[in-house]
């Protein structure tokens, strides 16, 4: 099942609806509209029908998913009971980010990345990353979604995309293990984690993880997969073009740390919560830095992962002004 | 104005409610309940008063500081109103985190904590943090509220604490400058970054931020106050104790970076939420570490501000267990 979320103008401003897709019939099913119309059909009246509705698709991703194998079942049955009046093409729609994520998480994960990263930044790798899983916190407030323009960061030169998978969490995790790991995923998404290139050495080096360099754009979509519709995570196919031309292909072979491991690691004393997102780690050739080049403003970046479809984003115009902190003097 | 949560048994589990607290009278203010009885007392029925009461005085204070200047305006009325039946003795309250920040940051300002800690960790100071107000982000699920046991961390061996002011953002900020930050902060709160000071050093190399020393708990109580009753935030002392004696004192001075100029920054393509938190950054002589010590199981830490209040946590038992990935292989 593929779930992602579109925007309608409501009557206090813009709202998320969440739908089915079918890309292959160029059709989305609006879940609540599909679900409110089932109910009435067997007697429930509009208005208790409505709210039921509103309760089971909410427009926060993570609240629907957060209900559990109801979601699944009430979304599988108001697709499938569903005539044209619940049913729109997918052409033209405007797109939320398909998930809402509490906090959004990303890991270190595909060696090739992990060495031409650091032939390109000029450092050497540090032994830590045998150690554990390395992963990074984002601000969940700069998610974007599919077709959404990318604001270029503040102070940033050097833009870059990361071409990842994004593990959607479906129940809260806590301690958990490699071994019951999978059972907390609820599907797959597409992550692109755009980066400043060169604002991110500078807080590398103060060594409290990326801040401005990261802070700008998460885009998460174009939907989600459901887990079920994958036989395997080992082999997935990616491929990432700008403008149209292939920059980077691959796939999620090769990984220091598999998918278990990463949800398994993270939930280390910490909680996973339903819709949050986990980003796998760039796969090798996945960022425009591992082949010394960079982004510029109109570009478009197209991130393609089997199984899941093609998450496009446009750069935006360079900004000018703005405050920046003034540089201190040595104190030490 | 104070004003904090307490946890109270209901119907279904636990739940938080908002109260004002007047420590000099041994009492606070249960707001929901004051609210409405207030109206009751006006003639409103009880089921109007109480769903008006709720939405005003929700279990979360993220959504209550979203309400803007209503939010206070209705605490100071109701608590003004208040006759015995709303109010509560403050002893043997169960409290709650007086924040739920959607998202936990944590700033690097005070330059005699720079000094020592870096001293102590055996590193040279990056010379980026001249460039940059350093901070980091940590995960809102793992925050704990005054008197909570602090859950001892996965694999750590070498506990502290880190005694900071905690900035409560008021309102939703974006891209705003160090001459306008004042106006969106709500209020001061006291914040323990409690840190695993033997895993920190190689999350460090990583480079990522913080893991798996930080996001076992993060300490924030025991209630908030608001920005009106401080004159200035440039000397407020601060101190932190161990088990009844005194390991390091001090105040507010010596800021490599304002907390107009870390709001400032924090606040740069990013978005700020009404109940975010942001650590100051830890006094100068504000953590264990800087004296050569650490914590144990049972030790009790309080960190007390002044004009807030004391902050007590104990550290809970070491436990055993649990799973931990295994050391790869190079692969460079």
């Amino acid at each position: 099942m593929k779930l992602g979320r579109f925007v309608v103008d409501g009557l206090d401003g813009p709202v998320q609806r969440i739908c089915l897709v079918v890309p292959e019939q160029g059709r989305v099913v609006d879940l609540r509209a599909a679900e409110s119309l089932r109910l009435q059909a067997q007697g429930a009246t509009r208005e208790a029908a409505l709210r039921y509705a509103s309760i089971l698709f909410p427009e926060s991703m993570s609240a629907a998913i957060a209900l559990g194998q109801q979601f699944l079942d009430s979304a599988a049955e108001a697709a499938e009971m569903c005539g044209d009046d619940a049913s729109l093409a997918i052409d033209g729609l405007r797109w939320g980010p398909a998930c809402d994520p509490s906090v959004v998480r990303d890991g270190l994960t595909f060696t090739k990345h992990i060495r031409q990263f650091h032939e390109r930044m000029d450092k050497t790798p540090a032994s830590a990353l045998l150690d554990i899983p390395g992963y990074f916190k984002g601000t969940p407030w700069t998610v974007i979604g599919h077709e959404a323009e990318v604001p270029w960061p503040a102070q940033g030169q050097r833009l870059d995309y990361e071409l990842e998978i994004g593990w959607v969490i479906g129940k809260r995790a806590h301690n958990v293990t490699p071994d019951n790991a999978l059972d907390h995923l609820f599907g797959l998404t597409i992550f692109n984690d755009f980066s400043a290139r060169d604002l991110q050495g500078r807080e590398f080096d103060i060594g409290m993880g990326p801040t401005k360099s990261k802070d700008f754009a998460y885009g998460i979509g174009p939907w989600i997969t459901t887990i079920d519709e994958f036989a395997s995570l080992d082999k997935i196919a990616m491929s990432v073009r700008v403008n149209g031309e292939i920059w980077g292909q691959g796939d999620t072979s090769e990984m220091l740390w598999t998918p278990q491991e990463l949800i398994a690691y993270v939930s280390i004393d910490d909680h996973v919560q339903p819709g949050d997102v986990i980003g796998s780690g760039t796969m090798g050739n996945g960022s425009a830095l591992e082949l010394g080049r960079s982004l510029n403003p109109g570009d478009v970046v197209e991130l393609d992962v089997a199984g899941v479809g093609v998450l496009r984003n446009r750069i935006g115009e360079k900004k000018e002004g703005g405050w920046w902190p003034e540089k201190r003097q040595p104190f030490m």
